[in-house]
């Protein structure tokens, strides 16, 4: 058969744990805790599952877990989504950005990315027939031009995707980026996907900039979270999309036939576990204490460390150790070294690569630490 | 935003479920059982949950429950499928026949179906830029004609959707189907997507012939299974999909950027679950009972009932009972009798109406008996 997607391969998270894995290496390429969730989400999950909620939830998510989703969205954001009309639960972010894409974007339509950018994006809009429109930002901040950006729009521009805190470079947009974003979108008919996944991982006192927050761009945007990286369960593959009411609709058309509905013992147990809020805001001090105590670990290494302003993520420059490109290194690291991590330029779609790699340290001390052993030896 | 869906609405199952729960009727509309499953698997997955099983499952699935998969095709259609590269676990049924739909369809190509059809088939072809070239079957065998099978294969025509059992009209293919199929398609780089999820409900001696079977098929054909159907799980959304490997290495592209990877913690679950056999293979006997229950019950109706030779699902024609077309008899009985059905027309495009309602019979004996007792009222 001939392929719809004749560039892409298996994306690199799983090359990379497949390899760390073979390798027996200490796994900071993929980004996921090695530490478990609460035995209490268990316990909610099990007391679903034996009180019989185990058939099809309502296509668009249980109702318990919409309703905790608007709360928290309200609290934290300002913004009252509708029930009915504008939340949805989704089989993870993942599904929710290539339903939303899906469901929006035409043959001949452009849509606009930032590289790097997350992998699944593009392939999610070749297959539906658009045009990828790629600005790369650079290091070490990452910033977006939004001069540039200006002149990348087009009649034909159907969407924008962006990503904060944005994976993999760590870098968060500000409110003033979301500004400028609205004014260049204004009356355009351009839907933005906001990729938000890390939304609760902030650090050194800046806030989370949602679309969800933001007066205009709220009415033209596609919110994605995920509740695996809130709870740290990233292997339960459950996300949510809040989007006005026309977008929504149209989200569900694909949704319905794509995934259809999720998990229901497991949504009515995040819907009671959400209740406490100080679960997702207590996340940021949580992982600032981790990301903290890998930076301070790898202080006297070789690598050069870029900031980390969010996500569970770290990137890291290594001109100082070895002239090899960053896939090589990042072999090289796994086999040699044993420790696992991801080469930047796999987000590049030119192969730009600027030696850089990124480490996950959503992981214990312990592991945190042996990495580091390792890594300073470099 | 400009639809890429214009002719969709709500799919009839969200439309007749929410109608059945908004008026307390017993709800035989969309398919799924009233009564639990098993409390050993919800302890599995409790057990794999406390044990830390929560993160990324590999991309393709978790390796137990994909040998146990493995194990259970060859065990029942003499086919190895291999474990690393032909078995893929999915987020349900449908989310598998949608990827499949994606990863193959290209814009421009011709793809057959047989009405009534399932309605997540064709707007997946349609995403994807496909022509759906729709066959309509007739009342009350819904056998079909291989000749004209014949004259709508053209040069364009990329896939084939069967599926058998047959959803909504359970109905059973019989291996001398599969043999015109695999004649017809022969040499011509058509490849087949089977929807077999009630593979293991079929009844009076009949065999479930599956494309998985087929020595032929086998080789052009994606086969698609699903947990919640088998183990009374419908909500939890986990199916299977096995194929040649170049297929299957097609489907993957697309499956790692739609949702990655499925629930961990229920995928061992299954795998543990699965190592039973006589869960699958009794399923037959228990829905058969549940059929004839339900038939004897409406014998003194004024329903024809249609044979009922697979999956959990019965027709009937209502003409000596009513003129309404078929979605207006579904909204009377819904309503005013208190029993939910679906409207077989919403499985045709062109709305062809032949006054036959789709009841589900995967209920208690109490459920069946209340609703039998309101419909030998009408
Ligand atoms: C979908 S697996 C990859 C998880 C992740 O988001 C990452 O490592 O960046
Ligand atoms: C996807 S909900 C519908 C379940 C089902 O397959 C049916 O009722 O036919």
């Amino acid at each position: 058969v001939a392929s719809r997607l004749p560039g892409v391969g298996t994306t690199i998270f799983t090359v990379m744990s497949r390899l760390a894995h073979e390798c027996g290496a200490i796994n900071l390429s993929q980004g996921f805790p090695d530490f478990n969730a609460e035995d209490l989400l268990f316990e909610r999950v099990a007391h679903w599952m034996r009180a019989g909620h185990n058939q099809y939830a309502p296509m668009a998510g249980c109702l318990p877990l919409r309703e905790a989703v608007a709360a928290k969205v309200e609290a934290l954001y300002g913004t009252r989504y509708d029930v009915e009309s504008e939340i949805t639960i989704t089989a993870g972010a993942t599904q929710a950005l290539f339903t939303a894409v899906t469901a929006c974007v035409r043959p001949g339509d452009e849509v606009i990315v930032f590289e790097p950018v997350y992998d699944a994006y593009v392939p999610a809009i070749e297959l539906a027939g658009g045009t990828p429109v790629r600005l790369q930002l650079a290091a070490p901040d990452y910033r977006p031009d939004w001069a540039v950006v200006a002149t990348a729009i087009t009649p034909r521009t159907r969407m924008i995707m962006i990503n904060t805190p944005h994976n993999p470079t760590a870098t968060v947009w500000t409110r003033a980026d979301l500004d400028h974003l609205a004014a260049l979108t204004r009356n355009t008919g351009i839907v933005v996907v906001a990729d938000e996944v890390y939304e609760h991982i902030v650090f050194d006192g800046a806030t989370h900039a949602s679309c969800a927050a933001h007066p205009e761009l709220a009415d033209r945007s596609f919110v994605v979270s995920s509740f695996g990286k809130t709870y740290h369960i990233t292997g339960w593959k459950v996300g949510t999309i809040v989007a006005p009411r026309e977008l929504m609709a149209e989200f569900r058309k694909v949704h319905q036939f794509n995934v259809f509905t999720v998990n229901t013992p497991v949504q009515l147990a995040l819907a009671d576990y959400m209740t406490d809020a100080s679960r997702h805001l207590g996340l940021a001090a949580f992982y600032r204490a981790k990301r903290d105590f890998f930076r301070d670990a790898l202080a006297g290494s070789r690598f050069e460390l870029l900031p980390s302003r969010g996500t569970y993520f770290q990137l890291a420059r290594y001109t100082g150790i070895s002239a090899l490109g960053d896939a090589a290194f990042c072999q090289h690291l796994t086999r040699e070294v044993g420790v696992a991590a991801i080469p930047v330029s796999a987000f590049f779609a030119d192969g730009r690569d600027d030696r850089i790699v990124r480490f996950c340290f959503a992981k214990n001390e312990a592991t945190l630490s042996a990495a580091c052993e390792r890594l300073l030896r470099v």
